[in-house]
């Protein structure tokens, strides 16, 4: 066993030839398909028809087919992952050693490229269907910018406009986020802005506001369908979107059976849920076909606690409450994560699939504290050497407790973590750790109901 | 000869099995040994017991031995470079094809790793070395801030304190890069520092000074001498982080020898000439040994031409002139690059080793403009993907030159060139570059004549 142990590298790299080819969609597999997206006037199921306007024609397709369980990635995709992917699977044994611990840990490493995460494979993918469709451009909204960041790199390599409206407090805290995506040739506004409506309205109603996720959606969304030749584009929380992201979970997966390892913990942080739908797929296929059995644990941000505190109901998946319901984990949409929560995963729903996936039992969930998470993510730095982006942490910070629960009862388990991105842009969150000023929220039961009454209320979605 | 190509990946990746095991000491197989250091007060060569106080004994060992052509990577080393190592080899595909090149073109990247360069790779070795000689920690000084985040991780990984001395200017404008640094535990000390003598010296004589390389080097230097237990380490010019950094070509060439490939020309960005040595080192010791011939080019600022104008004269390493004498292509201690000079390459010399090699005709050089250094980036970032570093951009741009010079003569050239790293802290160049604030600046025959005036004087050293 030990001699085995020996052989597995600490990086395992797949080669081109057994990159998976295919995306593989958990929707087919899953006995309690996710509810359907639902038209907010109508309360009906959302047509491609109704949604033709907004997204490519493609995308919506995958976005509504629950029952294909595999999707052929084009080969003009393929080619583009093979400039940044495989993505090394790690085995993580200098964080082993400094726990001290048993357990064997191994993560998906998805920083290796510009935009520093995971967001690039599905912003391919869109561009891609995109530019199929002889469409002139596409538009996004960008808070932290990894989104932006990725999407900005795939309209430079499919050659197509790229419109961000990036949120203004944002935009003037992160000039470099907006630089990088400048220097793919994207043109990015500070939102609300004056090129859109919404965006002149929101200006006159409330003068000096910074803005907000849900007012760039707005604004993006606006643009997109009132452009000739424009579409929207999102990089969580659609189904579509975990598809693309299914490529993390299929290479993991193929990395640790070409070393026949098998994971009993596979943990992945949550926002959206764009990079844990991805990285459980296929894992999470084989136990929904009952050939295998998996702990998978979702962690979340204690200050936004979707699966955790939320209520299972349809709601509105923006802030604006202008963009379809959709049946999940929520917080309302209203909810707004304190201040002083640092980085991404402040989304105040969660992934369809993923939640009817919760609520049927077959994932756990966590939520951890910000100063605990950046603790883990210092002592990941300092033994792995990659300094990790604070969303990416919460999922460090749930396999070192899983590690060192292995290290008190002596168990030999093998945990799998998703390592979506690097923490290079969010140096910021860091500093005020260093200097002792980062603090830990958790929202109260009332503030929490203050943001369950924004959920919408009509017969069978009672909370 | 299409369809071999064809089997050529995007990305070679060495297995660890495969990764060179020993570093290759270019001085063992050259016929004109580089000039050994002199000491400034008797202009004799320095011995072991002078560097001693300053270096550690096993790195002053590497430093003074010009025979021994190879010497083992210890184990301890080894096991870290595994971590963020091999490399890539990756092949231009989506940069040949934008340029409509039959030139084939490959780059070795190096900035898959925190501190987003190739200066870990020394900074490791130096941090070992430290460690195993017992000593408390290291001091060195940083720029920009590469090098000083390299020893930062190689310190927390050999748990050895690590005191960075940060040219204040750049602690003020680059706060990221301070703190990717103390994540890593390391303390940093604005530049010049009431820390030291001599940095309480300079804020006497210059008050409001915001500091300079030159300073920071006095202010490591003085800690590492005065303080018990404490060796002063430093990033480039020196012959042992040419040795160590020998990994970068004895990689690029296994991986190229795997597919049988050989280049025709080899590109290297060169400021102090740590990525240039490392890179060239296998090819150069063959060119050597009479094996085979490369075409050999370095890439430099024309702001900063040390190459292509300097002097080959024995001059001081450091502005302070208080480090040993070298004998190098110089534009003297005193010479500092105009303001306008975005990133680094900014040191006034070159390493000895190269400057020899240049001397004898084995290398050619090439000055190139701030302008065109980044334009030439930007259209690499767009169709490679990967956001370059100021410094790497200077290879691309020749590389890109002699890929054109291709098209027209119609040559199938082989190309490699070195990508030393990300350009994610330096994001500010890019934004003057973006609003058109970026200019050009080739120092006069005057600013020249006034740099080459602080050049020792001493029999055997007239210029």
């Amino acid at each position: 066993m030990a001699d085995m142990n020996k052989k597995i590298p600490y990086k395992i790299y797949l080669t081109e030839d057994e990159m998976p080819k295919q995306w593989y969609n958990l929707r087919a597999d899953m006995k309690n398909k996710p509810a359907p997206l639902l038209n907010p006037g109508t309360l009906k199921p959302l047509t491609a028809e109704e949604l033709a306007p907004i997204f490519c024609d493609e995308l919506i397709a995958q976005e509504l087919d629950d029952t294909t369980a595999y999707f052929d990635i084009p080969e003009e995709i393929f080619e583009y992952y093979k400039t940044y992917r495989p993505a090394p699977l790690m085995r993580a044994y200098n964080l082993e050693k400094a726990l001290g611990t048993p357990a064997k840990i191994y993560y998906k490493f998805e920083g290796n490229n510009t935009s520093g995460s995971h967001k690039l494979n599905s912003a391919l993918a869109q561009a891609y269907y995109a530019k199929k469709q002889g469409l002139k451009g596409v538009t996004t909204e960008t808070g932290a910018g990894q989104w932006g960041t990725a999407l900005s790199m795939a309209c430079a390599y499919f050659d197509l406009d790229c419109k961000v409206y990036m949120v203004k407090v944002s935009y003037e805290q992160k000039p470099f986020r907006r630089e990088v995506m400048k220097t793919y040739g994207a043109s990015v506004t500070p939102s609300p802005s004056t090129t859109t409506a919404i965006g002149r309205k929101i200006l006159e109603d409330h003068p000096g506001t910074t803005g907000s996720l849900g007012c760039a959606i707005s604004e993006a969304v606006e643009v997109a369908t009132t452009q000739e030749g424009y579409r929207y584009v999102l990089g969580s929380v659609l189904n579509q979107v975990l598809l693309h992201q299914s490529i993390i979970g299929l290479e993991a997966k193929a990395a640790l059976d070409k070393y026949e390892i098998t994971p009993d913990i596979i943990i992945g942080c949550a926002g959206g849920g764009s990079n844990l739908g991805g990285l459980i797929a296929p894992f999470m296929g084989e136990k929904l076909r009952g050939e295998k059995d998996y702990r998978i644990i979702a962690v979340e941000p204690a200050s936004c606690p979707s699966f955790t505190r939320g209520k299972f109901a349809y709601d509105f998946c923006d802030t604006g409450m202008i963009c379809p319901l959709a049946k999940m984990y929520t917080l309302g949409s209203g909810f707004i994560p304190s201040p002083n929560h640092a980085g991404g995963l402040r989304f105040h729903g969660m992934s369809s699939t993923l939640s009817q996936l919760y609520h049927d039992g077959l994932m756990e969930a966590v939520s951890v504290e910000q100063t605990s998470v950046f603790e883990a993510a210092e002592q990941f730095a300092r033994t792995e050497g990659i300094l990790p982006a604070p969303e990416s942490s919460h999922a460090i910070r749930a396999a070192i407790d899983e590690a060192l629960k292995c290290k008190e009862s002596g168990e030999e388990k093998t945990i799998l973590f998703g390592l979506t991105g690097t923490g290079y842009f969010d140096m910021v969150a860091y500093e005020k750790f260093h200097d002792g000023e980062m603090s830990d929220y958790i929202p109260t039961d009332e503030d929490l109901a203050a943001g369950f009454a924004g959920i919408p209320k009509f017969p069978g979605n009672e909370i």
